[in-house]
């Protein structure tokens, strides 16, 4: 039975095998025995995280190791959303190549198929230039963390304009379901957009659809799983 | 020369290897020795799965053995299309992303080349809310497994509206094969319609195509089988 | 240094690797002792051949050997094209998923790069259709074979309508550098196709990059050559 | 702590990897000892090369070492950058697949997201037919070298009509950097044109972009670098 911080090394493994992640994007946990405390690897790329690369932050998304290495910039993305989202237990940011054109155009992204009911509930796009002008793209203070959180609001993600997205969930193995269906919706939507006009999910199939969906979470987990753990051994 | 309960599982990993399905998706044969009952695995990934995973099912969708473990919710797709059809003896339901954008879209699945002829005979979109209004978009009723089986009617395979796709065969062989060229047919057709105006192969050319793959059905099984065997080992 | 036998098994090794084909599709040589016949694979997925597959055919399509296994059903594309063009020494024939869009709507195939200069000179579509009528879409005899040979034409390759593709060339690497560029063309020029009107290669600049890149056919079948036989070590 | 050569092999084997180049392409550093000389592979699949395959050259793009083996017929790419861009220590020649399209077409390429910021300078076409009509299409000779070096200008990279493209940097890493960015900018750039009108990078949020992301280049360097390093040992 691995530990939360294992399981946390096995979503890095899973994420970058997937293609959600690259040499870019990070996946943290709320800290089990202190909820104004998340866990997250270094600054490095996640496919490459071991246990021994993992801190632990507060809530202002500083190390509370005064020693510890160095951070993500974009980490102030984590600790808003645990701020202002207490039913989150574990947050993804990344890059994933299908889900950047949604970001860069006015095209929502919604459910395709029961697998991405997650996304029923809408997908907001935040545009950093709306919170302060032109910038390096990144969320590299509070502020901008925060805007980026109250944008997410009720929701299970976020698209950013010409950068990526943000996915959280209520466990670990609940945010690496979303970030893997979330990339595959983009792709299947685009792809339908082409041949006509999708019939989406409606609001309340897909409510349904991801209810049933997260009683199943363990069975893609176990999968993901081994893929990882046999390349790593 | 491997038994009906291997081939099975060799075709849980062909299936998964080939990318027509993931962490879900299965498929069933039915039970040589007792035509009203059909053999497929517990609930989990099909890529994990070994001959120890499989379990009996009578036509009511309930496991022969009363200590049987968690069956898949859907396993009413396979009893049912058991039951209607006699000539049946493989079923194969799976989401495979190419396929997700004809069942959300008014474009028919039509035989692009000889290699899907098997799709001549047409491909029917189940919309699960013309049955019973809005759902979990799951088959997990024996109501919902009829009205899907009706809608199969005689033909090789179903879309399903927001959810996947449902695939029958005369042999495991061919329902595998099915399954491999209907998915590349779906990528192609897309394709192809990105480029002009497609000429599909026409009802003859394609029942003649279909005749003539049936008999080298042989042929990618070995070379599939071998692939998935080499990875196991 | 291999014999040319050894060199045929790598083709098939390097063309199933590379996606050209899959369980289908097959490669010859002409003979070099007996320009009045070929080699090729008896009736197998091309990834799985090994010498002892090997088989000789005169330019009837017969077996030289009478106890010879069951050979492919299309080798009839093969012998008329080595029968009609003298300078062709090998010859391809496949179903690679990107060409198929090209043998079913009226989109020539023109070279967008200089990669595959060799298409500068046109490829005909062969469509059974207007030969012999409604059939299964395969080159089953002598006479289709020589409507196809007809339709090739001086050409590097044929498409075939809702089938697949022929390539030919002066030497066994010239005819699988033909083939993986050809594929590749077809994928480039329909994504060059959705984002403006492409500029396609001048006829002068086809022949003169095709000559150029005739100069540097080892260097590739060398990277694909010990991709594929590091796998079978 | 690889030496610059070392490095250089393992640029070959990164963009081979990653699609960037294939049995073509090449990628040169600026000798530190000698900044009028650069070091580049002899004429050989990028994905083979090791570090007794390894050349000097002077700016006029003859090896340094009269006995040196065949050299690749597009140096004089690399040699007339040097010399015209004395900041460039590094250059890649590709014909990576996503970015063939935009050469092809009047389709500027632009910064979709924040990892390919410095593309916000612009990526001027080279048309090879505007300085010496129709040709093979290669850059192989010093006049040639240096229309394409005026071309390139300031910017960090060309696209070059009917080939590929070239991309310049700072260092290694950079130019390695660049080229996957560039390669998957083109991917999502067309994809999302595709789904509505982008909204790029503004210039300023290019450049910041850009700034930022030269301080994190080591971080994909050690995760690619790690992936040809398992694959080669």
């Amino acid at each position: 039975m691995p530990t939360p911080r294992e399981n946390l090394v096995i979503a890095n493994r899973i994420l970058a095998r997937r293609g959600v992640v690259d040499g870019f994007g990070h996946v943290s946990i709320r800290d089990e025995h202190r909820p104004d405390c998340f866990i997250m690897a270094r600054s490095m790329a996640p496919a490459l995280v071991t246990v021994d690369d993992l801190m632990r932050f507060d809530l202002d998304a500083n190390p509370t190791d005064p020693d510890a290495p160095r951070p993500y910039l974009e980490r102030f993305i984590h600790s808003e959303i645990y701020r202002l989202r207490p039913d989150v237990m574990a947050v993804v940011h990344h890059h994933a190549p299908s889900i950047i054109p949604f970001g860069a155009t006015k095209t929502p992204l919604r459910p395709i198929y029961h697998m991405s009911g997650f996304l029923g509930a809408g997908v907001p796009v935040f545009d950093i230039r709306c919170d302060s002008g032109e910038t390096d793209m990144l969320i590299r203070t509070r502020e901008l963390g925060r805007a980026h959180a109250n944008c997410l609001g009720p929701c299970a993600a976020t698209l950013m304009r010409g950068h990526g997205a943000t996915v959280v969930g209520s466990s670990l193995q609940q945010v690496v379901y979303r970030s893997v269906y979330m990339e595959m919706n983009a792709r299947l939507q685009a792809d339908a957009m082409r041949l006509g006009d999708p019939i989406y999910l409606t609001e309340i199939e897909a409510r349904l659809a991801s209810a049933t969906n997260d009683g199943q979470l363990q069975r893609p987990w176990d999968l993901w799983a081994q893929e990882v753990t046999e390349v790593s051994d």
